[in-house]
C-alpha cells in the first residue's frame, strides 16, 4: 500500500559548513519526529561555487546545487530560505529572500552590525514574511520549563541573574584570524555572548542598561592558519558585564571564547524570592530547581522527559538524552509551524536585532567606561 | 547543477513504535552526517495491518507500507531488514530475512530464549548474511574510548567491575503487564540487564560464571492498562548478581526496572591496578578517568569531542552533546559499513546470543541458588 | 569571676596513632560544643612503652602516660576506657575494663574473630557496662536523616539496597603486610566492608543471608615496608556480595581497598516504592532524596544544616561543612550521654559482633560458594 | 609517668557567640593536632556582663570570665587577644590590645569603615604586634594548592576571574535588622563579599579598579525579630561588580545574601592561557584543575589529602574530609606560629584594611555609576 504523503515545503539552504549540515539534518529528520503540516523537501543548496554546491547537495541530500544564491532565492520551488553563509552575506540574502516572499531562517548573528540587523528586520516586516534566527539553545525543553516556572511565580519575584557563555576555541594565542575576529560583528561577545543574552531575554525580558569591560587577551593572531604573519586583534576575547533588566532585576554576564577548559559553559542561575533555577548547557538535559515550598529543601535535579515538550517527540521515556542536533530539529519544527501559519515563534529578526543592539551597547560601555542605556527613546 | 547521488540501499523496517521511529530517523539522517558507501532509501514499512503500515510509512518517510512482513522480506528492492517488531516475531522475521540473503538489523533482545537466539545465529551464519543487534549504548564514543583505554593498558590490569542498569518505568505496582513481563524473554534482567551485560562484555570480554538473585517486587500487576484484574508476575523486577569474567576479573551487576528515581542509570566503574574508569549514561557525554600517571591525581572528566570518533561527524567542536538518537545514527552508519563489505561490526547475532545466555544463566543461578558456569563445555 | 565548671569524667586512652589522636581531639572538643553532663578530663594515655606513652600524653594533652594498659584500666580516676590499640589487644583490654566497671569505647573491628567479639559482648553485658564501638560514619547527621526518612515511610516500602566501601590504600601491590592483612580479622571486608555493613544494618536492619566472593588481587606483598621479601596474602583485597535483609529487601555490597582512584567511596542507594535515597561519604554533607510526592520530580540534594541535629552544635547555619573529625566528636558526645545514664546509643558490642558475624558469613559463603544464613537457629 | 608539657600561651577571648565558640574549640584542639611552639591555655573570656561571661567561660573551658574586656586586655596572663565581639567594638579592643603589646586575632570585617580599619592597622604596626584577621576560608589546603598552582605557572598566564559568595540567610524579606544591616559596615558586600575579595587577592593579588552595582532587594525589614515595625534598609542585599586586578587580569564578582537556595557558594573560576582552576566551598575538599599538558584533557577533581598540607595534621589518608571548624584550627595554628616569632602569616590588619577599602570602592562606584580606582596615589 503506497503511503499517502503530506504536502511538501521546498527548502533552499545557503552554506554547507557545520551549520549547513546541521540544518540539512534537521530538515531531513523533522517529519519523522514531529507532526508537521508539510514535509520539507531539500531542493536547492547554494555554496560559493557551482561545483562545491553540487557536491554538498549530493552529500546533504538536496536535489540540486548552485554557486549563485540569487538563483536559490528566486527559485519557485523554494519556500523557505535557510541562511548559514558567512555573516557578511546574511543581509543581502535575507533581504532578497524577504522581497521574494520567502520564509527566512537565518543563523545568528543576524548581521555584522545592529544597524544592518535593523534594516533586515524592517525589510522582513515590510514584506510580511516569517523569520526565525538560529539561537538553537532556546529550543531546549529545559529552557522552556525554566521560562514556565519563572512565569508561574513558582520561584517568587526574580531578584538576580548570573549568566555566562564560556568556551575555549580561541584560547590558543595561535588560533588564527577568521570571520570571528572581523571587527564587524566579531569577538566573543558577539559570537557566543549573544547566546547568553538571547537566553536571558527569553527568560527575564529586555535588558535596558549595561556596563561591561571587553578585553582582548591576545593582541595579535596569525593572519591565517599556520601563518607566521601576525595581525593585530581588535575584538574582545572575554567580556564581563553588569546588566539591568527592564523589570528591575540586575546581575552580570560573561562571554569568553578563551576560557581554557570550558567547551560549552552556557550557564546561568536565576534567583527569586521563593526559589531559584540553575542551568548549564554542559548538562543540557537537566534543570536545577530550588523551592521554598514545604518539604525537604535543596536543589532538585529535574531530568528532561516526556513531561517537558517536545521531548516526547524524540523518546517516550525520560533518561534518553537529547543532543545538540536535536535542538536544531526542534527549531526547524517550530519554523515549519510558523511557516504554515501557526503561532509565531521567536526569536524573529526583531529579537535578533535587540540581541545585537545589546552586544553593541556593552561594547560601547566598555569604550566609554559608562553605563549605556538601551531603553527606547522618548 | 544537479547533485550526483551515491548508490542507494533499500531499507525495510518492521514495526513503527518508538524503536521503529528511531530506526527511521537514523536511516534518514545518516547519509548527511557520515560518508556512507550507499545512501539508505526508505522503501517498505511493515506493521500489523496494511492500514497501520500505510500511515506509518507516510509519517516516517517510507515509500510503501504492508501488513505482511513476508512481503517486506521478499521485496527485491529491500536490502536491509530492520526489525523492531515484538520480541516474539524476531526469530521468524530474522530467519526469513537471512534466508532471503538480506542484511538483518534486529532490536534487542534477539529473541525470547537463548535457544531461539542460537537458532537465529546459526541460520544467519549459515546464510552468510551481515547481522547487527541494537545495543545502541555501545555506540557512544565514550564507550569506545573506554575500551581503547582498557586495551592500551593505561589503567593497568583490570581488577574489578561494578555495573548497573537501573530505571523506574516499572516501579509503580500498577504498571500493567505487557510483553516486558512475559515469562518468555521478559523481566528487568532480560530487558535492561542485557544492556549492562553487553557493555561489560564489550569492555572486559566474556563472563563465565554468575550467581544472582532475581526478585519479583510486585507479585501482581493489572492484566492491562487500567484494568482491575490483576495477574501474577513471574519475572524479575530487580536482579543483583556476582559475575566472574573469563579474564579472572570479578565484580557485580544489577538490573532494576523498579528503581524509583532512576531513569537511565546504565553505569559502571572499572578498576585497574594503575587507574580506573567510570561512566554513567546519565552523563553520556563524559568519561571519568583516574590515572596513576605522574601529575596531580584525581578523576578527570573527559568530555566527548572530535577527538573521540565518530563525534566529529555530528559537530566539529566539543561541548555539543550527542543525544540518544545520535547513538542510533552511529549504529546505522556501522551497519551500512558492514553491509557494504567493510569490517564487521558487533554486536552480531552470536554476541546477542551470548548476552541472552548470560541472562538465562543468572536466572538459573537464582533458581538453584548456585553459581552457574557459562564456560564452553569440553 | 571564676567559671563554675561541670563535673569531670576521667578518660583513659589506649593507643596514640591516627585514631588515638582522633579520640583525644574529640574528648578535648566535645564540652565546648555539646551540653555534656560531665566534662572529659584527659587523665591517662597508655602506649607500647612508658616513654612513648609519656610523649604522646604530652602531645595529646593527657595528664600522665603509661606503658602498661592494665594500669590505665585499673586507675581510679579513669571512668571511660577508649581503645585504639591494635585489634589483637581489643579483647583483653575491653574485658579488663568491663570487669573494672568502666565504660568501654572501642575502635572497630571489635575483635579479630566474631567468636572473640561475642565473648567480649557477653563479658560487657555481664558487667553491665556501657559500650560503644567506633563506627564513626554512622554519626553523620545525614545518616540519621536517612534513617528518619526510611522509618517515616516517606520513600514507601524499601525494595532494594546497593552499597559499597571502596578505598585505594592497598591498591599498590607493594603496599606491605600489616595488621590489616593478618588472616585473623584482616582483609578489605573486615577492615572497611564492616562500615558499609554497619551502615546497612543501621538503616535497614539485620542481614540474614549472604553470598559473596572474596578476592585476593595481589598474591604476595612485601613482608614489611620496603622489604624485598614477599609473603603470601591470605585475605581479600576486594569482595562483592549479595545480601538479603531480614525484612526481605535484597541487594548487594562491595568492600574494596584496592579501588584505584577511590579514597572514601562509602556509598549506597536505597530504593523504595515511593522514593529513593542516595549517599556517598565523598559528599558527606549531602543526602539525595527522590520523592514521588506531587511536585517537580528529581533527586533533591539536601545539604546538612541546623535542621539536622546535631549539626547545629557545630554551626548555626547550613553550608559550613562538617568534617571527619567532627563525626568523632559526635560519637564522643553520644558516648558521654550514655555514660551519664542517658539513652543507650549504638553501636554497642553486640551490634559490632553482629557486623563481624556478617563479615565472617560472607567469607564463609565465598569459601563454600553457597549462600550462608545468619538467621538465629531454632 | 607524668607528661612533659610544652610552654603555655595565654588566650583571652572577647565574645562567645558562634565565632567565639569556634575560636574556643580551635584553641582547645590545636595542640593535639599541630606541633605548636606553645600550648594555648584558655584563661579569660569577656562578654557583655560578668554573668554571661562566667557561664560562657564554664562552657567553653576558660579559667575565668569578665564583663569588662579592658580587664582581659590588661591581664598579665593573656598573650593573645581574640576578638569575636560586635564589629563596632573591634577597633577599641584591638587598639587597646595592641597598645598592651598583645597579639591580636580579630574576626572580619576588621572594622565598620575602611578608615577605622586603617587606624587599627597603623596602631598595630606602630605597636609592632602580630595581627591576624579571621578570613578562615583562606586556610583550606585546596586554596593553598590553588595558589601554588597559579604561582608555578602551571595554568599559564592568568586571563580571567569569576567569583562569588552567595548565601541565603537574608533572602526572607522578614529577616530582621541586625548589626548586619547597620549602614556602618553592613550589607552583603561587606559581610560575605569580603570573603571572595580576600580570596581573590590571596590568589591573584591586588584589585585596582572596580565598577559595581549594589542592590537593596527588600526595602524594609522588621525592626527586630518578629516585630511588626519595619524600618528602611540602606545596605545592599546583592552586589555584582566588575574588577580589574593590578596584574591586568579582569573579571567579575558577586556578593549575595539573598541567594535563595545557596548556603555557601563561595566559588570561583580562574582561567589561564594553559589551564584553569575552579573551586566552590560547597565542595571544600576538592579543587578542579584543567591542564593543557599532554594527556587526556578534562577537569581533574583533586581531592584533599596528606599531599596538601596541613591536611595530614587531621588525617593520614585522603577522603576524610575537613570541615569548617577545621579551617579555624588551621588558622589558630598559623596564629600561634606567628605569635612564636615564626614567619608572618596573613591576612594581617593591613590586608584586612585593603579588603575593606575594596568593599567601599565598589559601594562608591555603585553610587557614582563610575569605575573607581584603588591604585595608590602618586
Amino acid at each position: 500500500m503506497t503511503a499517502k504523503r503530506k504536502p511538501k515545503v521546498g527548502i533552499g539552504l545557503v552554506g554547507s559548513g557545520f551549520m549547513g549540515r546541521c540544518h540539512a539534518n534537521a530538515f531531513r529528520s523533522v517529519a519523522g519526529l514531529f507532526d508537521v503540516a508539510a514535509e520539507p523537501e531539500l531542493r536547492v543548496l547554494a555554496d560559493a561555487t557551482d561545483d562545491l554546491a553540487a557536491r554538498a547537495a549530493a552529500t546533504l541530500g538536496f536535489a540540486r546545487g548552485t554557486g549563485d544564491w540569487n538563483e536559490l532565492v528566486d527559485a519557485d520551488d523554494v519556500d523557505i530560505v535557510a541562511i548559514t553563509a558567512p555573516n557578511v552575506l546574511h543581509a543581502p540574502i535575507a533581504n532578497a529572500a524577504a522581497a521574494a516572499g520567502k520564509t527566512v531562517y537565518c543563523e545568528k548573528p543576524l548581521s555584522t552590525t545592529a544597524e544592518a540587523a535593523l534594516e533586515m528586520t524592517r525589510a522582513a516586516e515590510a514584506a510580511g514574511v516569517v523569520t526565525l534566527v538560529g539561537f538553537n539553545f532556546l529550543r531546549n525543553p529545559m529552557i522552556r520549563l525554566a521560562r514556565e516556572i519563572i512565569d508561574s511565580g513558582e520561584i517568587g519575584e526574580v531578584t538576580g541573574f548570573r549568566g555566562r557563555h564560556a568556551e575555549n576555541y580561541m584560547a590558543d594565542p595561535d588560533a588564527p584570524h577568521s570571520f570571528r575576529t572581523d571587527p564587524q560583528g566579531g569577538g566573543a561577545l558577539a559570537d557566543i555572548g549573544s547566546h547568553i543574552i538571547s537566553m536571558a531575554r527569553f527568560l527575564l525580558g529586555p535588558i535596558d542598561e549595561v556596563q561591561g569591560e571587553c578585553r582582548t587577551l591576545h593582541a595579535t593572531r596569525p593572519a591565517e592558519p599556520g601563518s607566521h604573519e601576525r595581525l593585530p586583534v581588535e575584538v574582545d576575547d572575554m567580556t564581563h558585564a553588569l546588566v539591568r533588566f527592564a523589570s528591575g532585576v540586575s546581575g552580570s554576564l560573561e562571554a569568553n571564547w578563551a576560557a581554557t577548559g570550558r567547551t560549552m559553559d552556557l550557564s546561568w542561575e536565576i534567583t527569586g524570592t521563593r526559589g531559584a533555577l540553575a542551568f548549564s548547557q554542559e548538562a543540557m538535559n537537566e534543570l536545577l530547581l530550588y523551592s521554598n515550598a514545604p518539604g525537604r529543601r535543596g536543589f532538585t535535579r529535574i531530568e528532561a522527559g516526556p513531561a517537558h515538550p517536545p521531548y516526547g517527540r524524540f523518546c517516550p521515556a525520560p533518561g534518553h538524552h537529547l543532543g545538540f542536533n536535536d535542538l536544531k530539529v526542534i527549531e526547524v519544527a517550530d519554523l515549519l509551524t510558523a511557516h504554515a501559519g501557526g503561532p509565531a515563534v521567536g526569536p524573529d529578526f526583531r529579537e535578533a536585532y535587540e540581541v545585537q543592539r545589546t552586544v553593541e551597547a556593552i561594547q560601547s560601555s566598555s569604550a566609554t567606561r559608562r553605563w549605556v542605556s538601551l531603553r527606547p527613546g522618548p
